[in-house]
């Protein structure tokens, strides 16, 4: 396996993951490049060749096996495990993302939510106690915490971002519209809708 | 101007607008594309790269004009208008989207919230009508809407974003967790957390 792998490929590696679970889950066996393409926009071509860098998953004019492809997926993106997560800022997006059924099936464990204002925060929230900030690095301390999700105002973002890589978290889920500042062995996801309307935007201006 | 600029340059754009943005507010009249580099974590030569798709913005060795290039983004993203934004689904995510306070000032405006129970829905929600989604149809038909937001359960999306199709809106921003199908002329962003750790899980996984 070549060391490295574009990270616009790696990117991709979940959408397929995904795509592969639904057709498991509709008892499909045999997929083909064509197919995937089809159903996730893309050329069979780009979809042989991301997968090529991960071995050799398919036999020409045969598809893939959407058990066996699935199954090295899983490994690859180390979905065979479970990650415990934290989660900084517990105002209404917080509250969405704490509540967001879609983490825990797939091995996300939230394992506990913080916020300046822990009492008000809690108020309505069934199952989620939230935590005060000022206990996050004695927590940090006490347990290996994989991944940090970060939905606090664009002002405090930065500030929380450097308390979580100092207490150990080197995965960050920024939530923030700010282009995170972290040394070279953290990795950092932006979740931003205004980024994602203005890149449509560039498209609509063009047919406009 | 190329026709063919790769999506992944244009996905970087808006960030470097609002880089640029934060630059201009701090009074920063030049800057070069190491400090662009290293506050984005790419290197100067992507930098330079992406922005010669669109002209020459600096000379060697001068940096460029932060007043300038934030201009000539604004204009390429299509940020000198005004952008008309209805939201589908008004459940925990939908509330947190219709109140983030960071569209407005990048130019989208939110005219319509809809949701299938909007009674229920608009409870608590301050300036915020939710509609029937039954009305879509006759709304979309009397008003042109550029851009749908898309924050049903995963089961109602597909139908959803069809409608809007239907309706004339060529421009979709997915919360839900499925791969979107549409027409070769209909552009889609994903908004997805759990694709973005799946993404991160690669790296963890490999770090041990």
């Amino acid at each position: 396996m070549p060391l490295e792998i574009p990270e616009v490929v790696i990117d991709r590696l979940p959408v397929y993951f995904r795509l592969l679970s639904g057709l498991q889950s509709r008892g499909v066996g045999v997929v083909s490049s064509q197919e995937l393409g089809d159903a996730l926009g893309v050329t069979p071509a780009q979809i042989r060749k991301d997968l090529s860098y991960f071995g050799r998953f398919g036999k020409q004019g045969r598809g893939y096996s959407v058990d066996r492809l699935a199954e090295e997926l899983r490994l690859i993106l180390g979905l065979d495990r479970r990650w415990k997560v934290v989660l900084v800022g517990v105002g209404r997006l917080g509250r969405a993302i704490a509540s967001y059924r879609g983490f825990d099936p797939q091995g996300f464990d939230i394992v506990a939510t913080y916020d300046v204002n822990p009492e008000a925060q809690s108020a309505g929230m069934d199952d989620l106690e939230v935590r005060d900030i000022s206990r996050l690095e004695e927590d940090l301390a006490a347990q290996q915490i994989d991944i940090g999700i970060v939905a606090v105002p664009a002002g405090e973002a930065q500030a929380v971002i450097d308390r979580l890589i100092a207490g150990g978290v080197n995965s960050i889920l920024n939530y923030a519209p700010i282009a995170a500042q972290v040394p070279p062995h953290v990795q950092v996801r932006q979740i931003d809708p205004v980024l994602a309307l203005q890149g449509m935007t560039y498209h609509l201006r063009r047919r406009g």
